[in-house]
Protein backbone atom coordinates (compact mmCIF):
# COMPACT_ATOMS: atom_id res chain seq x y z
CA UNK A 1 0.00 0.00 0.00
CA UNK A 2 1.06 3.26 -1.22
CA UNK A 3 0.71 6.16 1.56
CA UNK A 4 0.64 9.71 0.39
CA UNK A 5 1.46 12.12 3.27
CA UNK A 6 0.50 15.63 2.04
CA UNK A 7 0.83 18.83 4.25
CA UNK A 8 -2.71 20.57 4.94
CA UNK A 9 -3.47 23.01 2.11
CA UNK A 10 -3.26 26.32 4.58
CA UNK A 11 0.94 24.69 4.66
CA UNK A 12 1.66 24.57 1.62
CA UNK A 13 4.42 26.09 0.15
CA UNK A 14 3.88 29.31 -1.48
CA UNK A 15 6.64 31.37 -3.37
CA UNK A 16 6.94 34.64 -1.79
CA UNK A 17 4.48 36.81 -3.99
CA UNK A 18 1.61 34.08 -3.49
CA UNK A 19 2.05 34.22 -0.11
CA UNK A 20 2.36 37.99 0.10
CA UNK A 21 -1.30 38.09 -1.91
CA UNK A 22 -2.58 35.22 0.05
CA UNK A 23 -1.89 37.48 3.21
CA UNK A 24 -2.90 40.31 1.89
CA UNK A 25 -6.70 38.61 0.88
CA UNK A 26 -6.67 37.66 4.38
CA UNK A 27 -6.20 40.69 5.74
CA UNK A 28 -9.01 42.81 3.08
CA UNK A 29 -11.41 39.62 4.60
CA UNK A 30 -10.76 40.30 8.51
CA UNK A 31 -9.67 44.19 8.35
CA UNK A 32 -12.72 44.94 6.72
CA UNK A 33 -14.96 44.19 9.39
CA UNK A 34 -13.23 44.74 12.25
CA UNK A 35 -10.73 47.98 12.91
CA UNK A 36 -7.08 47.16 12.94
CA UNK A 37 -6.35 48.35 16.80
CA UNK A 38 -8.86 44.68 17.49
CA UNK A 39 -7.15 42.46 15.39
CA UNK A 40 -4.03 40.86 16.98
CA UNK A 41 -1.35 39.84 14.31
CA UNK A 42 -1.87 36.49 15.43
CA UNK A 43 -5.49 35.91 14.32
CA UNK A 44 -4.14 37.19 10.88
CA UNK A 45 -1.00 34.48 10.73
CA UNK A 46 -4.11 31.98 12.20
CA UNK A 47 -5.88 32.57 9.43
CA UNK A 48 -3.39 32.41 6.57
CA UNK A 49 -2.46 29.33 8.53
CA UNK A 50 1.21 30.05 8.83
CA UNK A 51 3.33 31.51 12.33
CA UNK A 52 3.28 34.98 13.74
CA UNK A 53 7.01 34.81 12.43
CA UNK A 54 6.57 33.84 9.03
CA UNK A 55 4.05 36.20 9.10
CA UNK A 56 7.14 39.34 9.88
CA UNK A 57 8.92 37.86 7.60
CA UNK A 58 6.74 38.94 4.38
CA UNK A 59 5.84 42.19 6.10
CA UNK A 60 8.88 43.64 8.58
CA UNK A 61 5.82 45.30 10.52
CA UNK A 62 2.14 45.66 11.55
CA UNK A 63 2.26 48.72 10.20
CA UNK A 64 3.86 47.46 6.22
CA UNK A 65 0.97 44.42 6.76
CA UNK A 66 -1.64 47.35 7.02
CA UNK A 67 -0.37 49.43 4.76
CA UNK A 68 -0.24 46.41 1.61
CA UNK A 69 -4.04 45.91 2.63
CA UNK A 70 -5.53 49.34 2.39
CA UNK A 71 -3.12 49.95 -1.04
CA UNK A 72 -5.06 46.57 -1.88
CA UNK A 73 -8.42 47.82 -0.20
CA UNK A 74 -7.75 51.16 -2.54
CA UNK A 75 -6.80 49.56 -5.90
CA UNK A 76 -10.14 47.22 -5.63
CA UNK A 77 -12.02 50.54 -4.81
CA UNK A 78 -11.18 51.94 -7.72
CA UNK A 79 -11.77 48.68 -9.90
CA UNK A 80 -15.11 48.14 -8.70
CA UNK A 81 -15.97 52.10 -9.42
CA UNK A 82 -15.20 51.89 -12.83
CA UNK A 83 -17.98 52.06 -15.07
CA UNK A 84 -19.03 50.70 -18.41
CA UNK A 85 -17.69 53.24 -20.80
CA UNK A 86 -20.55 52.23 -23.62
CA UNK A 87 -23.00 54.04 -21.00
CA UNK A 88 -23.69 57.72 -20.98
CA UNK A 89 -22.16 60.28 -18.29
CA UNK A 90 -24.99 60.25 -16.41
CA UNK A 91 -25.56 56.59 -16.30
CA UNK A 92 -21.71 55.88 -15.42
CA UNK A 93 -21.54 58.51 -12.76
CA UNK A 94 -24.54 56.77 -11.17
CA UNK A 95 -23.18 53.00 -11.51
CA UNK A 96 -19.90 54.29 -10.02
CA UNK A 97 -21.46 55.86 -6.91
CA UNK A 98 -23.77 52.86 -6.36
CA UNK A 99 -20.25 50.54 -6.66
CA UNK A 100 -18.81 52.86 -4.15
CA UNK A 101 -21.13 52.55 -1.99
CA UNK A 102 -21.56 49.10 -2.49
CA UNK A 103 -17.60 48.31 -1.60
CA UNK A 104 -17.92 50.91 1.52
CA UNK A 105 -20.69 48.84 3.02
CA UNK A 106 -18.66 45.49 2.60
CA UNK A 107 -15.81 46.54 3.50
CA UNK A 108 -16.39 49.14 6.21
CA UNK A 109 -13.59 48.86 8.90
CA UNK A 110 -11.25 49.27 5.87
CA UNK A 111 -13.35 52.28 4.49
CA UNK A 112 -12.80 53.96 7.75
CA UNK A 113 -9.33 53.06 7.95
CA UNK A 114 -8.80 54.55 4.64
CA UNK A 115 -10.73 57.53 5.17
CA UNK A 116 -9.94 58.38 8.77
CA UNK A 117 -6.68 57.25 9.32
CA UNK A 118 -5.61 58.12 6.47
CA UNK A 119 -5.63 61.50 7.28
CA UNK A 120 -3.84 61.19 10.47
CA UNK A 121 -0.26 61.44 10.08
CA UNK A 122 0.97 58.06 8.97
CA UNK A 123 2.90 59.13 5.59
CA UNK A 124 2.25 55.98 3.94
CA UNK A 125 -1.53 55.87 4.39
CA UNK A 126 -1.85 58.98 3.78
CA UNK A 127 -0.14 58.85 0.52
CA UNK A 128 -2.69 55.80 -0.34
CA UNK A 129 -5.72 57.86 0.39
CA UNK A 130 -4.56 61.30 -1.56
CA UNK A 131 -3.40 59.00 -4.41
CA UNK A 132 -6.78 56.94 -4.93
CA UNK A 133 -8.42 60.25 -4.24
CA UNK A 134 -6.70 62.44 -6.85
CA UNK A 135 -7.47 59.07 -8.64
CA UNK A 136 -11.38 59.14 -8.40
CA UNK A 137 -11.76 62.90 -9.41
CA UNK A 138 -9.48 62.20 -12.91
CA UNK A 139 -11.80 59.60 -13.40
CA UNK A 140 -14.90 61.32 -12.21
CA UNK A 141 -13.30 64.15 -14.51
CA UNK A 142 -13.03 61.82 -17.58
CA UNK A 143 -16.46 60.10 -16.89
CA UNK A 144 -18.54 63.32 -17.27
CA UNK A 145 -16.11 64.05 -20.44
CA UNK A 146 -14.11 66.77 -19.12
CA UNK A 147 -10.45 67.04 -19.84
CA UNK A 148 -9.73 69.49 -18.32
CA UNK A 149 -11.39 72.66 -16.00
CA UNK A 150 -10.76 75.64 -14.61
CA UNK A 151 -9.51 76.18 -11.17
CA UNK A 152 -12.89 76.31 -10.23
CA UNK A 153 -13.69 73.02 -11.02
CA UNK A 154 -10.45 71.43 -9.29
CA UNK A 155 -12.44 73.04 -5.85
CA UNK A 156 -15.57 71.97 -6.67
CA UNK A 157 -14.56 68.06 -7.10
CA UNK A 158 -12.30 67.99 -4.02
CA UNK A 159 -15.29 69.16 -2.31
CA UNK A 160 -17.45 66.88 -3.86
CA UNK A 161 -15.32 64.23 -2.51
CA UNK A 162 -15.13 65.20 0.74
CA UNK A 163 -19.06 65.50 0.53
CA UNK A 164 -18.95 61.55 -0.51
CA UNK A 165 -16.74 60.55 2.21
CA UNK A 166 -17.98 61.96 5.16
CA UNK A 167 -21.96 61.34 3.78
CA UNK A 168 -20.98 57.82 3.42
CA UNK A 169 -19.21 57.98 6.94
CA UNK A 170 -22.45 59.27 8.52
CA UNK A 171 -24.54 56.69 6.75
CA UNK A 172 -22.44 53.72 7.86
CA UNK A 173 -22.88 54.99 11.46
CA UNK A 174 -26.90 54.85 11.30
CA UNK A 175 -27.66 53.39 7.94
CA UNK A 176 -31.09 55.25 8.31
CA UNK A 177 -31.32 56.39 4.47
CA UNK A 178 -32.29 54.22 2.06
CA UNK A 179 -28.98 53.38 -0.03
CA UNK A 180 -30.79 54.93 -3.21
CA UNK A 181 -31.23 58.62 -1.27
CA UNK A 182 -27.45 58.27 -0.37
CA UNK A 183 -26.31 57.98 -3.99
CA UNK A 184 -29.38 60.40 -5.17
CA UNK A 185 -27.69 62.93 -3.07
CA UNK A 186 -24.12 62.76 -4.12
CA UNK A 187 -25.21 63.11 -7.32
CA UNK A 188 -27.18 65.96 -7.16
CA UNK A 189 -24.50 67.57 -5.13
CA UNK A 190 -21.95 67.00 -7.64
CA UNK A 191 -24.41 68.46 -10.59
CA UNK A 192 -24.75 71.61 -8.48
CA UNK A 193 -21.20 71.79 -7.19
CA UNK A 194 -19.54 72.07 -11.25
CA UNK A 195 -22.64 74.04 -12.69
CA UNK A 196 -20.57 77.43 -10.89
CA UNK A 197 -17.56 76.21 -13.43
CA UNK A 198 -19.50 76.35 -16.07
CA UNK A 199 -20.11 72.83 -16.51
CA UNK A 200 -23.31 71.28 -17.36
CA UNK A 201 -23.74 67.16 -17.52
CA UNK B 1 18.21 108.49 43.97
CA UNK B 2 15.46 105.03 43.94
CA UNK B 3 16.22 102.71 41.76
CA UNK B 4 13.71 100.00 40.80
CA UNK B 5 14.76 97.08 39.54
CA UNK B 6 12.05 94.98 37.70
CA UNK B 7 12.37 92.49 35.70
CA UNK B 8 11.74 91.73 31.97
CA UNK B 9 7.82 91.03 31.23
CA UNK B 10 8.33 87.71 29.80
CA UNK B 11 9.91 86.30 33.33
CA UNK B 12 7.22 88.10 35.12
CA UNK B 13 5.47 85.77 37.86
CA UNK B 14 2.11 84.57 36.45
CA UNK B 15 -0.63 82.50 38.01
CA UNK B 16 -0.63 79.19 36.39
CA UNK B 17 -3.90 79.78 34.84
CA UNK B 18 -2.82 82.89 33.10
CA UNK B 19 0.59 81.47 32.14
CA UNK B 20 -1.42 78.44 30.76
CA UNK B 21 -3.16 81.19 28.18
CA UNK B 22 -0.28 83.04 27.83
CA UNK B 23 1.50 79.37 26.26
CA UNK B 24 -1.33 78.71 24.19
CA UNK B 25 -1.33 82.27 22.85
CA UNK B 26 2.14 81.55 21.91
CA UNK B 27 1.27 78.40 20.13
CA UNK B 28 -1.62 79.78 18.02
CA UNK B 29 0.56 82.61 17.45
CA UNK B 30 3.25 80.21 15.76
CA UNK B 31 1.50 77.19 15.24
CA UNK B 32 -0.91 79.00 12.17
CA UNK B 33 1.98 79.56 10.30
CA UNK B 34 3.91 76.33 10.34
CA UNK B 35 3.56 72.40 11.18
CA UNK B 36 3.92 71.50 14.49
CA UNK B 37 6.07 69.16 13.45
CA UNK B 38 9.02 71.65 12.56
CA UNK B 39 8.37 73.61 15.90
CA UNK B 40 10.60 73.28 18.23
CA UNK B 41 9.39 73.05 21.63
CA UNK B 42 12.37 75.53 22.97
CA UNK B 43 10.48 77.97 20.64
CA UNK B 44 7.54 78.27 21.98
CA UNK B 45 9.40 78.54 25.19
CA UNK B 46 11.41 81.25 24.17
CA UNK B 47 8.88 83.34 22.86
CA UNK B 48 6.87 82.97 26.42
CA UNK B 49 9.95 84.02 28.03
CA UNK B 50 10.23 80.97 29.89
CA UNK B 51 12.61 77.57 29.90
CA UNK B 52 11.88 74.14 28.15
CA UNK B 53 11.49 72.93 31.48
CA UNK B 54 8.23 75.22 32.93
CA UNK B 55 6.68 74.89 29.32
CA UNK B 56 6.29 70.90 30.78
CA UNK B 57 5.83 71.72 33.84
CA UNK B 58 2.10 73.47 32.32
CA UNK B 59 1.73 70.88 30.08
CA UNK B 60 3.15 67.26 30.64
CA UNK B 61 3.87 66.65 26.84
CA UNK B 62 4.29 68.39 23.46
CA UNK B 63 1.22 66.75 22.44
CA UNK B 64 -0.55 67.75 25.34
CA UNK B 65 0.40 70.94 24.89
CA UNK B 66 -0.55 70.88 20.99
CA UNK B 67 -4.09 69.26 21.94
CA UNK B 68 -4.85 72.76 24.53
CA UNK B 69 -3.64 74.78 21.39
CA UNK B 70 -5.73 72.92 18.98
CA UNK B 71 -8.67 73.15 21.13
CA UNK B 72 -8.03 77.28 21.37
CA UNK B 73 -8.21 77.36 17.88
CA UNK B 74 -11.23 75.40 17.29
CA UNK B 75 -13.12 77.12 20.17
CA UNK B 76 -12.11 80.91 18.29
CA UNK B 77 -13.18 79.88 15.29
CA UNK B 78 -16.19 78.76 16.33
CA UNK B 79 -16.56 82.42 18.16
CA UNK B 80 -15.47 84.08 15.02
CA UNK B 81 -18.12 81.93 12.94
CA UNK B 82 -21.05 82.81 15.04
CA UNK B 83 -23.32 85.65 12.47
CA UNK B 84 -25.09 88.62 13.64
CA UNK B 85 -28.53 87.21 14.68
CA UNK B 86 -30.59 89.99 13.58
CA UNK B 87 -29.37 88.82 10.03
CA UNK B 88 -31.69 87.14 7.68
CA UNK B 89 -30.77 82.95 7.27
CA UNK B 90 -28.78 83.28 3.85
CA UNK B 91 -27.09 86.47 5.27
CA UNK B 92 -26.28 84.48 8.22
CA UNK B 93 -25.04 81.82 5.94
CA UNK B 94 -22.65 83.70 4.45
CA UNK B 95 -21.11 86.13 7.31
CA UNK B 96 -20.79 82.52 8.72
CA UNK B 97 -18.83 80.91 5.58
CA UNK B 98 -16.95 84.53 4.97
CA UNK B 99 -15.68 84.15 8.56
CA UNK B 100 -14.60 80.58 8.16
CA UNK B 101 -12.30 81.07 5.51
CA UNK B 102 -10.86 84.27 7.04
CA UNK B 103 -10.10 82.46 10.21
CA UNK B 104 -8.91 79.49 7.72
CA UNK B 105 -6.73 81.92 5.89
CA UNK B 106 -5.05 83.28 8.52
CA UNK B 107 -4.27 80.26 10.27
CA UNK B 108 -3.75 77.79 7.73
CA UNK B 109 -1.06 75.24 9.51
CA UNK B 110 -3.71 75.09 12.48
CA UNK B 111 -6.33 74.45 10.27
CA UNK B 112 -4.75 71.81 8.54
CA UNK B 113 -3.58 70.10 11.80
CA UNK B 114 -7.01 70.28 12.86
CA UNK B 115 -9.12 68.78 10.06
CA UNK B 116 -6.01 66.51 8.75
CA UNK B 117 -3.99 65.57 12.26
CA UNK B 118 -6.97 65.51 13.92
CA UNK B 119 -8.86 63.07 11.41
CA UNK B 120 -5.96 60.92 12.34
CA UNK B 121 -4.64 58.47 15.18
CA UNK B 122 -4.82 60.85 17.99
CA UNK B 123 -7.79 60.50 20.07
CA UNK B 124 -7.66 63.69 21.73
CA UNK B 125 -7.38 65.57 18.61
CA UNK B 126 -10.18 63.91 16.99
CA UNK B 127 -12.07 64.17 19.47
CA UNK B 128 -11.75 68.37 19.63
CA UNK B 129 -12.49 67.78 15.50
CA UNK B 130 -15.63 65.65 15.85
CA UNK B 131 -17.11 68.45 18.52
CA UNK B 132 -16.17 71.56 16.29
CA UNK B 133 -17.84 69.71 13.71
CA UNK B 134 -21.34 68.66 15.19
CA UNK B 135 -21.30 72.47 16.77
CA UNK B 136 -20.85 73.88 13.76
CA UNK B 137 -23.90 71.31 12.06
CA UNK B 138 -26.12 72.26 14.67
CA UNK B 139 -25.45 76.10 14.18
CA UNK B 140 -26.00 75.98 10.61
CA UNK B 141 -28.98 73.77 11.39
CA UNK B 142 -29.36 76.94 13.92
CA UNK B 143 -28.75 79.32 11.25
CA UNK B 144 -30.96 78.26 8.76
CA UNK B 145 -34.00 78.12 10.93
CA UNK B 146 -34.38 74.70 11.56
CA UNK B 147 -34.84 72.54 14.82
CA UNK B 148 -34.48 69.11 13.59
CA UNK B 149 -34.96 67.31 10.15
CA UNK B 150 -34.90 64.17 8.68
CA UNK B 151 -32.32 61.88 8.60
CA UNK B 152 -31.45 62.90 5.19
CA UNK B 153 -30.86 66.05 6.07
CA UNK B 154 -28.26 65.25 8.71
CA UNK B 155 -26.67 63.28 5.69
CA UNK B 156 -26.71 66.45 3.76
CA UNK B 157 -24.86 68.48 6.70
CA UNK B 158 -22.37 66.25 7.14
CA UNK B 159 -21.70 65.77 3.49
CA UNK B 160 -21.39 69.47 3.47
CA UNK B 161 -18.74 70.11 6.49
CA UNK B 162 -16.78 68.03 3.91
CA UNK B 163 -17.71 69.52 1.18
CA UNK B 164 -16.58 72.94 2.81
CA UNK B 165 -13.04 71.24 4.23
CA UNK B 166 -12.13 69.56 1.70
CA UNK B 167 -12.76 72.66 -0.89
CA UNK B 168 -10.62 74.71 1.88
CA UNK B 169 -7.59 72.58 1.72
CA UNK B 170 -7.40 72.20 -1.81
CA UNK B 171 -7.91 76.25 -1.86
CA UNK B 172 -5.27 76.77 0.53
CA UNK B 173 -3.00 74.79 -1.56
CA UNK B 174 -3.40 76.73 -4.46
CA UNK B 175 -5.14 79.71 -3.78
CA UNK B 176 -6.18 80.17 -7.58
CA UNK B 177 -9.86 81.34 -7.13
CA UNK B 178 -11.11 84.46 -5.23
CA UNK B 179 -11.82 84.03 -1.90
CA UNK B 180 -15.94 84.91 -3.08
CA UNK B 181 -15.84 82.82 -5.27
CA UNK B 182 -15.08 79.75 -3.26
CA UNK B 183 -17.41 81.22 -0.90
CA UNK B 184 -20.64 81.13 -3.11
CA UNK B 185 -20.01 77.64 -4.53
CA UNK B 186 -20.30 76.48 -0.80
CA UNK B 187 -23.13 78.55 -0.16
CA UNK B 188 -24.25 76.81 -3.26
CA UNK B 189 -23.88 73.46 -2.45
CA UNK B 190 -25.63 73.91 0.91
CA UNK B 191 -28.80 74.93 -0.80
CA UNK B 192 -28.50 72.10 -3.17
CA UNK B 193 -27.60 69.27 -0.66
CA UNK B 194 -30.43 70.21 1.79
CA UNK B 195 -32.95 70.61 -0.72
CA UNK B 196 -33.42 66.50 -1.40
CA UNK B 197 -34.65 66.81 2.49
CA UNK B 198 -37.07 69.11 1.60
CA UNK B 199 -35.55 72.20 2.91
CA UNK B 200 -35.43 75.11 1.35
CA UNK B 201 -33.88 78.25 2.31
Amino acid sequence: MLCVVTEPASRRRLDAEARRRQLIDVGLEVLSREPREQVATDRIAEAAGISRGLLFHYFPTKRAYHVAVVQAAADRLLEVITPDPEMPPRTRLRQSLVAYIGFVSANEALYVSLVRGAAGRDDGLREIFEKTRAEIVERVVGNLGLHSGPPLLQLALYGWIGFVEESTLDWLRRRDVPREQLVGLQEEVLLRAVAPAGVTV
